[in-house]
């Protein structure tokens, strides 16, 4: 199954790109390099030097150029060969990007540059907004596909199995799960009163050990972008007393068997504890890092290069999530296959040509 | 070509599965969990849950029953799933392989579990029934196609230039070779009379130095289990002199270019000295992980996965045994692929399909 | 593409090949074994044994004979075995290649041997006859296909970019480049008045930092063997005064993705001097170690195994003496399959063929 192109697909954190250095990332299979203008805008070009395809990166950023190390090629944002040391012609160009920072972090649309949607950026300044010590991010690189951590996510009644002692604890077995599509979306809810909060969130409750009402909400977009909101409201207490988190899980394909997996914890209790954040953080990393991951490699390496359902798995009522995100995604690719098959390829057309130039 | 699949397969030494926890080895490229139950007896399943595809040795055992890491479904030792904690279905199942325990070894059918032929498992109780200090167990990792194992030990002549400090000394390529086929085995015996025995009988002898009357026998069965019997008795002496040992050397593909290569050596002499036993495991380990092992592995190396007769090899009389027992394993397997044809297929009839177990 | 066979290829430095060792190295994907016979002379032989394909550099070398580590069969300088310890006949061979040391370098012909010609074994008699403190030889494993080295050779004006501080500068980009086919041979030379020699050269001028004149010249020849002489005049210093150096940089695959690169440096000014000779060579290592090598390896990942010219890349006016060495090297290929294709394949008829020698 090819990629989604026509979408934003969360590159990097803003932080990862520092001016005045080149930064390098494959996404879909195509090698990136990254760096800001002096403007402090984020220009994104293939990382291949059209000449002897060797990596941009490797090379020097002066003014907005970046010099190829190999024979000294200039490339400008736009991609544009701007000084050829060789001879008159400039012909040269590889290929940009377009790309928007935004909320702290950066997007790339993986189709043309041209028509990148604007208007489609992901939205999550109701967690940029906050302050430090009210979130924390952190990313993973996942030997396994994107789809399969985003079924790990839409389907969170492993946390009861996988992460018993921190996220999980019986809730998400316990719930009546729903699931809905709106539009693109597909959102998908478990809510129950438990007896007990899970043992991440209890210690925080005004009387740990009490029971709960317990909330979560998951909604996915193409390609891979999850908000995962939590609410546990202790019973009988109202709003006031509930432990609120904001979370966004988003995976962007580094290859078909490797994965750009970013996390980003926010939450609205205790908002201003520098120790509580510190340890929060460390809890999620942990459960990502020796327990989700662990687990999605695994299932990779069972499944190889085939798809899932090829794989005829048996699939359980809590796969429905995931298995309509599955479907939707598959739907926005045949689609787009099938407008790019009806009209000439810009691809095609754009692809540089064997010439000499001199 | 493919496995032979009817048959025995020897998948560890007792010992290495023990009560409480999940071992799990990969078998004719199939991973295989293996546990204990309550009784002492040795259940074995498909190590992938049906689910999602993890493998079930990463999660729990408890009351004979392993609960999968992930999503906590919980399957019986007949690969049943007797738990899902997320709906009232149990349609999932993992497939179940019989095994049966004798002699210290487990052994596996890697056919279908009800059709296992218990009267086949082979017969070890002559050397199972030794004093411990008479006998010693080794295990290797061989990255080689396990016909190669075998070819190894049906053609000893390599002793006395691989070996020729230990097991070798001239008398394999001095002795008359005599080839059998006995039904489904494939015997082989060397003997001579020798000037001297091999340096690692020589120290034993009553006379060391003296000649001696050389006989080495190997008697494989498929799929690859060779019992290798070796006398040495002085010249002038009679059999009350003789030493003698029995061992075997048994190999189970895990891959098309990796073996687990079991050994098991016993002796008839010095049965009760501690000290003999240890010196003779360390000498024979040093030979095969030194000696044969490297010398496996380049082979695979040159042969990639071409199977041995595409590549034409001169073939020496002293390969007339390797090569029969391939020939009789080709047969079996040719066999045993025509009568699977010949009949509704079980294995696709009892691959899940894709179902939403509710 | 296949390799040219019918070449002589660099396969090492002569003092690789030791008296009573057995060196062994892979040349077009072919393992061979390397020694030297009790003459001096040098012997080379396909690296497998025709019986059971393992390395015969794990054997043992005797009075001119390789005896092979697994079944003891003998073979002679020729390939013909001379030994069969398990039966009479000695139909086993391996192929001999043809071989000649000159100056310092064993070349090895990898078409038939008795077809090779003598006559076309390079000559670097030039280099040879130096003082020991006039050169340096060296060789980088290069995980990169043998024309990407070749490439770099051939358009020296990365030098000024890839290696600024050393050899670079700013000449062969200011230089008129002229490419010129000799026949076989590819000549490409770049010439001009330059402000300052190369950092490596001007230290060594009788006043630093002065105007010079920059003569460069490359010579390339099939399959991958380059010449490369540099002269440096102080403008209005005459020859006496000018620093010149004759180098030979040569490739020869190991495999399609990897390459055997040997460079051999040699200078005629100060030529006694064994601390410039150190300096010298360790510069050199350091630019084609740390500046060629990771560039070249980069390049080959961006490619995989894809022809450059499939892939389309924007050639520029310096590219033009390595396009014209490809596309001799390619002519030669083809000629010399449209050949094979019309005579009785050699290679298949000397193909061992499965057989009992007994």
């Amino acid at each position: 199954m090819p990629y989604l192109r026509e979408a934003w697909y969360l590159a990097a954190w803003a932080e990862e790109i520092k001016p005045g250095e080149l930064f390098h990332r494959t996404l879909l299979d195509e090698p990136v390099v990254f760096y800001r203008l002096r403007s402090g805008a984020i220009a994104a070009l293939h990382d291949r030097c059209p000449h002897r395809f060797v990596p941009l990166h490797l090379g020097k950023l002066e003014n907005d150029i970046i010099q190829c190390a190999y024979h000294g090629l200039q490339f400008d944002c736009s991609g544009k060969c701007v000084h050829n040391p060789h001879g008159s012609s400039k012909a040269a160009a590889t290929r940009p990007y377009a790309v928007v920072e935004r909320d702290g972090l950066v997007w790339i649309w993986m189709g043309e540059s041209a028509e990148a949607k604007l208007e489609l950026v992901p939205d999550f300044s109701h967690m940029s907004g906050l302050p430090e010590t009210a979130g924390s991010q952190g990313y993973l690189w996942t030997e396994c596909n994107y789809k399969l951590v985003a079924d790990n996510v839409m389907d969170l009644s492993h946390a009861d199995f996988l992460h018993a002692d921190s996220v999980g604890g019986g809730a998400f077995t316990a719930a009546r799960q729903h699931v809905e599509e709106m539009g693109d979306a597909v959102h998908i809810t478990w809510e129950c009163r438990h007896d007990k909060a899970p043992p991440i969130y209890d210690q925080f409750l005004a009387v740990p050990g009490q029971p709960v009402q317990f909330r979560t909400e998951v909604r996915w977009r193409a390609p891979g972008i999850m908000n995962l909101d939590i609410t546990i409201t202790p019973c009988g207490g109202g709003p006031l007393q509930a432990l609120q988190t904001h979370n966004a899980h988003i995976v962007t394909p580094e290859t078909a068997t490797t994965t750009h997996y970013f996390f980003w914890l926010t939450r609205q209790f205790h908002m201003e504890d520098a120790q509580i954040n510190a340890h929060r953080h460390t809890a999620m990393m942990r459960a990502f890092s020796t327990e989700d991951k662990p687990m999605l490699c695994e299932q990779q390496r069972a499944m190889g290069t085939d798809d899932l359902f090829s794989l005829r798995p048996v699939l359980l009522p809590s796969d429905a999530g995931a298995v309509r995100a599955r479907r939707k995604l598959e739907q926005r690719i045949r689609d787009e296959q099938a407008a790019k098959a009806s009209r000439p390829s810009i691809e095609a057309a754009q692809r540089p040509t064997t010439q000499t130039a001199t």
